[in-house]
């Protein structure tokens, strides 16, 4: 929970089966299996397709004062730094702060255009929420993904507000948020539905 | 799929994490363990305790001509009829209209008052369907539950329409909708915030 200023602060995409991922994820397609024969990225329509219907929700998380993503959001090496990788987003990402990647495997700091600069935590994931919040000040903390560094910071009971933006398919199988997470109280702040998803924001009580 | 008149529908109340009863259920507790220590029933707390807010959603599922539901569902009598058990709802169910109880275990009709008479079907999922649609004629059949129940209508491509009614809590355990069935392509109908839930209405496309 808060223990200073700023809000630590989530969000995440999912099916409606609980999925933020299907199974096979590659660099192709990083999401995996979502359903194929020209469903194409259904998960993330509501995002690449209708933006600016859904303006709030995307810039809650993105005016944040630092980010945390793990690594298998960040990208899809493995193992050792092997490749040259910055990021899914591009020279310019949408951060605008600096982000931390949580990895086994160090690195030296990678900044972007715009003000991005990847950092890589190697020391778990209380360790990289105390750098970001450092930097934050009293701004917020926005706990990226995907869903397995989620699912570590709501068992650590870490989350303060938790974003689920609802797209309509099942996955049947990949990764799942919640997975392994205790039970949790939640209060509903608010939710809105949108053409291509339900956004419902949760305060976490416990 | 729709082969005929009316549409078969259904409706269940779920945690954020997608659980319709947690472990352990029992007669005194029918939807289990749903985090105790005074947070009580808060999967149904929208139906409970704000039902005038919710009427539209609720009304659509108990207008239906004709029900069914598991046997789970119907009661906490396991094997034979070894108890005069008539459902968890009175003298006076809410249905008011054939109730279809899929169950291994034959057992004659069982009226009650206002219209609602229990049948037991004991030959599977889709006689129990053909049954309700002779019934309800050009109105609806409502599939009622519970997730298990659901989830075989669901893997058999046999729902239209599919309400959930998203409750803030997680389970982290226990009956899940949507477990074991395949990829599902779905079309967001509608969705409204409540001050306890989240509804949304999803078509089943495939």
């Amino acid at each position: 929970m808060t223990t200073g200023k700023g809000r630590v602060i989530s969000g995440i995409t999912i099916s409606a089966d609980g999925y933020s991922a299907g199974l096979n994820q590659t660099e192709e397609r990083p999401f995996g299996d979502d359903g194929g024969d020209g469903w194409g990225d259904k998960l993330h329509a509501w995002y690449s397709d209708t933006a600016d219907e859904n303006k709030a929700e995307i810039e809650e998380l993105l005016n944040a004062k630092a980010f945390i993503m793990g690594r298998n959001m960040f990208g899809p090496v493995r193992g050792e730094w092997d490749r040259d990788w910055k990021g899914w987003w591009g020279d310019e990402p949408p951060y605008h702060a600096p982000v931390f990647v949580l990895t086994h495997h160090a690195r030296d700091p990678q900044p972007m255009d715009g003000g991005t600069t990847y950092h890589f935590v190697t020391d778990g994931i209380e360790s990289a929420l105390a750098q970001a919040r450092e930097v934050a000040g009293d701004g917020d903390v926005a706990i990226m993904g995907g869903a397995t560094t989620i699912n570590q910071y709501l068992s650590a009971g870490l989350i303060d507000q938790l974003q689920l933006h609802i797209s309509p398919l099942t996955l049947g199988a990949g990764t799942r948020l919640f997975e392994g997470v205790p039970q949790l109280k939640l209060e509903q702040v608010k939710a809105r539905a949108a053409s291509l998803v339900t956004h419902v924001t949760y305060r976490v009580l416990s």
